[in-house]
């Protein structure tokens, strides 16, 4: 059984995959593609990925994209606790998915995309504007956060693939200068997950 | 076992979750909000959703929020082949279901909410250069899955969940003209769906 995960240890996305295959202590091949504009090449729309993006995870000829999907398939493959079967905390666990997906992601990922990927990719420095604004629409998301996580180490109680997802966006942001500010729950909580092991090494090593 | 729905009829987001509670045979309450105001009450976003939404499910005091986390949540519990759960059966389901939200949904969305909500809700005419662009978006994804159609009544292969959760958005698109083309894969599939006697349900008593 080989593990192959298309993708790119810079990138969230990757990042997100990679956390979970250390979890379940999972062996795998890297293959980094060489560039951007490989993702939108004929063959790799083709054979890899038809919206042009990473990961893309093969495992002896099964092959699926979409971090949140392949993040799925291993847990349940390895039948990890990081996603419990039982149907009530099923629901929770993907209630808090869908938190992230729906509010957390879009100030996070644009925040980090102005701050970081923006210049990193030479096009053009962050608009201090644009920063203004999603770092209140961040502000205003882990508010919210701050009341899921009273009384709680993990935001469904246990740690959870829902607490995994948030690693690599808030990891980026922390690092251009985003502030947890008095949130003491958050805190707790980022305190709780960015120390694992298996983020550790995503960081140092990626 | 009482299941309550709070959500109202002409959501997006109420009609997926009712789609799959009649393919499931599920009876259920749907308790419709007075207004969008009280959706932002202090009452609202304390005791039902924290980002003042719809739906909301509560069954005997289990409560969880978020259309994609309610239906997971109803056909693990009712065992449904609308989601399997052989791994890899299940991360094909999971790739499709992040296809929708990650690439369907957000021109989809917009598309309607300029063409449908913008007007009903009073906030102002459609723009006609964002309708443009926002269709050829959507059409630049609809070609995307006439691919992934090929040879298939349902995106996964068999009727799941990820099929469910396309309808209401390319429902409402198709009402205010949209086209789906020259795309026989993808009209296929809008036929095997969209006939289903539960989403019929839906739509005839929404």
């Amino acid at each position: 059984m080989t593990i192959k995960i298309t993708g790119a240890l810079k990138s969230t996305c990757t990042q997100r995959v990679v956390t979970v295959l250390h979890e379940l202590g999972l062996e795998f091949e890297l293959d980094q593609p060489t560039n951007f504009a490989s993702l939108k090449s004929p063959e790799y729309l083709r054979d890899k990925h038809p919206f042009g993006r990473i990961p893309v995870l093969n495992e002896d000829g099964y092959q699926i994209f979409e971090s949140r999907a392949i993040i799925r398939y291993l847990v349940s493959k390895q039948k990890s606790s990081l996603a419990p079967t039982d149907p009530q905390k099923l629901g929770i666990l993907e209630q808090f998915l869908s938190i992230e997906y729906s509010y957390f992601n879009p100030p996070f990922s644009s925040l980090v995309d102005e701050k970081v990927f923006k210049p990193l990719f030479g096009r053009g420095d962050p608009d201090p504007v644009k920063v203004v604004e999603l770092t209140k629409k961040a502000d205003d998301v882990l508010d919210v956060y701050e009341k899921l996580l009273v009384g709680k180490d993990y935001l469904t109680g246990e740690y959870s693939i829902a607490d995994i997802i948030h690693l690599p966006y808030l990891h980026y942001a922390i690092q251009v200068d985003y502030d947890l500010g008095d949130r003491p729950n958050v805190k707790r909580w980022w305190k709780n997950i960015s120390e694992k092991p298996s983020w550790k090494k995503v960081i140092t090593q990626g």
